[in-house]
């Protein structure tokens, strides 16, 4: 480093900004060890609490792409376009999206993390189709999104390793939640995918890293201003995470639900948000000039077949068994299935389910991570009959547990049970997309 | 730990007061690794930016002082009081005032520290005196300080070691400067060593480490309430460190400058700032009511010989030859020895000497340490031989540099003939005790 960690450090603290040289120097020392795990836990505290300017944030963004290898695209014809979105319960959209935005015809990168605490990953949920895999050396990567217009990936540990040492730091210093810090974290491995564009579903609620309207508005505007400041073309969506999306939490159940979606059956919400993001990436694309433009063609690539084709056809390229697109049950079952019928002596209407206690009864069942070392259980998760707004008769089922064992089944079935609430009277309808920046 | 540190960390980040209990587990943290490299120094981060009150304070400095060994004194009849200085160029006060004290008959145990920077230490100057040992066991040091009347030891590494780790990690980090921390670390080491009372001497200007009248008087006060928390007599006073103290910068020319203070000629400033300090020691020790009552007992002692013979006796008992204490040149001397003559073409009064710079220019001769682990020269530095407020004559020298070759020398005659400024008119007399807080 050209100059001392130290005084790096200490202007961070005074809350000076940071040359673009400066930045740089630090990344690297992150890369290369010179910068000591005490040093990088003051500067993360620092960055906490004095933040970062918007170019600031751009410059640590560019430099932790540049820590690794950044794919090369070029081979693909047409605007490549990813989807991220920061996490929730019940989140599975990228398992219906990719193969509907590929049938549109636009070429989506997609490289997803694992899940960890409440929060499911898209990796954790493709390990559930028997077969399929998700490590994929870059040229294979390119190879696969040429043949079948998508591909998905985990990060292979030359993609931004500089995050990698940060992430793992910030976990243990209590330095998430740091504005700047999440955008970089997120950024610099999406750019290192090679896509020209992306469209970012930031959560907004209970269960979202994001919990207030403010707050996540605030990283949506920097994940944005980095993103073009990158010379992408991006758009986000600030979307709701204060109930479970979909039905089903737990990763074999979300695959079903997507099975279910790709066969033009998907729950309302899932649809729609996929569709409102679909379109999103349409318009980056250049395929068509507005959202609404794009509602129609999505719904047809659907209803004719063509989202199905394209996914059943990255399974098999990939090396899934594609026999769960036609039959769910090829996925799997957990052992114990247990159904929960509240069983109220009347109707009454569900006015509130905690997504973040859905997904943390996920969690107990086997279905995510506590820490980052524990495995998965693809079986296990819940189903939910009935979603907010929806009427429950005396003899319905409000939700059904997938769970190893009955011990574990009576537990789930109590902590999900004690997140509903519910009401006499029909609450009143909340929007899925709160709000659009582009 | 009983929470998770990251829990902790972010209590702190956010500005909260943490519990005595979760004080004493970071600090357990420090000891047994449980707090991790990354963690402190986010920690130490968040304490700079945040703060903490004056209960954390005290609480954190008493975890430290109990993370290691704490000496029993109580075999040694009378109240023992030490001073402490916050350091700066030129300070060589520690030399004279133990002597001083421990003949008017209190008895002072004095744990040292090693210079760094442009900063001197105590344990230097000491070792520039051939055969003394300042590596002295806990139960030797009971017994010199028992035999003498006062003791000069270097920490052992079983005195706080919390503060070891933490101190190495602030170094490092950018996270020197916090006045919760910096009292942690002073009191930890000195209530360590089994004292009743501690005189304060918190030095403020351009060399010192507080710039500030308020910097020094907020740190001053929080030394002064850990102190009283910790059920010890403290008193304080803020002196100037705007201009080197005495007129030699460098190890033996400081301990000669010493011989000279304890056969009664001694420079004003050193003298006058000493029996300021060994004046509030006795009243903490009760020997007298006020300072001033103390001042004529101290004048005494000197001119009677008494302190100068204590110093004898301690200097036989570590270990030490006596002959530099009636012929200075005992100590050595530096192969170059240059004198420095401004020849300004009239008569100037001195208006500045910066200390800032008179001590990098020592650290540059090999007085000091640029790195701890840097050695350091006993015989070199310089000897001012005009203070702010003298008159410079055309022949007259304002400086000699003592030096290992003629390069080093007539780089240290630059710089510090640089940090030198003149005056036609004498300059207005500076305090040298700026505030006193008891």
């Amino acid at each position: 480093m050209r100059e001392h960690p130290a005084t790096l450090i200490k202007r961070k603290r005074a809350g000076q900004e940071l040359s673009d040289e400066q930045i740089r120097d630090l990344v690297d020392g992150v890369c290369d060890g010179s910068l000591e795990d005490a040093q990088l836990g003051a500067f993360l505290m620092a960055v906490c609490l004095q933040g970062m300017s918007a170019r600031e944030a751009a410059t640590l963004t560019l430099a932790m792409r540049d820590s690794g290898r950044v794919l090369d695209l070029a081979a693909i014809p047409g605007v490549k376009v990813d989807k991220h979105s920061t996490g929730g319960v019940g989140d599975k959209i990228s398992l219906f999206l990719a193969p509907l935005v590929a049938a549109a015809g636009v070429p989506v990168p997609m490289i997803s993390g694992r899940g960890l605490g409440h929060t499911g990953g898209t990796l954790d949920k493709l390990a559930a189709i028997p077969g399929y895999t998700t490590a994929i050396e870059p040229e294979e990567f390119v190879a696969v999104l040429r043949d079948c217009g998508y591909v998905m990936a985990g990060a292979s540990a030359d993609i931004a390793p500089a995050d990698r040492r940060m992430y793992a730091t910030r976990d243990v210093t209590g330095t998430v939640e740091s504005v700047p810090l999440i955008t970089a974290s997120i950024l610099s491995k999406k750019l290192a995918e090679g896509i020209d564009g992306l469209v970012l579903d930031v959560k907004c609620g209970r269960a979202a890293f994001m919990q207030t309207r403010e707050d996540a508005e605030e990283l949506t505007r920097s994940l944005v201003d980095v993103g073009r400041a990158a010379d992408k073309r991006v758009t986000a969506l600030v979307t709701d995470m204060d109930t479970p999306l979909g039905n089903a939490v737990g990763n074999a159940l979300e695959v079903a639900e997507i099975v279910e979606c790709l066969h033009g059956r998907g729950p309302r919400d899932v649809v729609d948000l996929t569709f409102a993001l679909a379109a999103e990436m349409l318009v980056l694309a250049g395929s068509v000039r507005t959202p609404d433009e794009a509602r129609p063609r999505l719904e047809q690539l659907v209803e004719d077949g063509s989202a199905l084709d394209a996914c059943r056809a990255n399974v098999v390229r990939q090396g899934g068994d594609p026999a769960f697109l036609d039959d769910p049950k090829a996925l799997g079952c957990a052992p114990v299935v247990a159904p929960f019928e509240p069983k109220l002596g009347r109707d009454v209407f569900v006015a509130d389910i905690d997504p973040l206690e859905v997904g943390l009864a996920a969690v107990d069942l086997g279905a995510g991570r506590r820490h980052s070392a524990d495995d998965v259980d693809p079986h296990v998760g819940i189903v939910l009959h009935k979603k907010v707004g929806d009427v429950v008769r005396d003899d319905e089922a409000l939700f059904t547990v997938h769970a190893r064992d009955h011990a574990a089944a009576e537990a789930a079935v109590v902590r999900v049970a004690r997140a509903v609430g519910f009401a006499d009277a029909r609450p009143p309808a909340r929007p899925l997309v709160l709000t659009r920046v582009d």
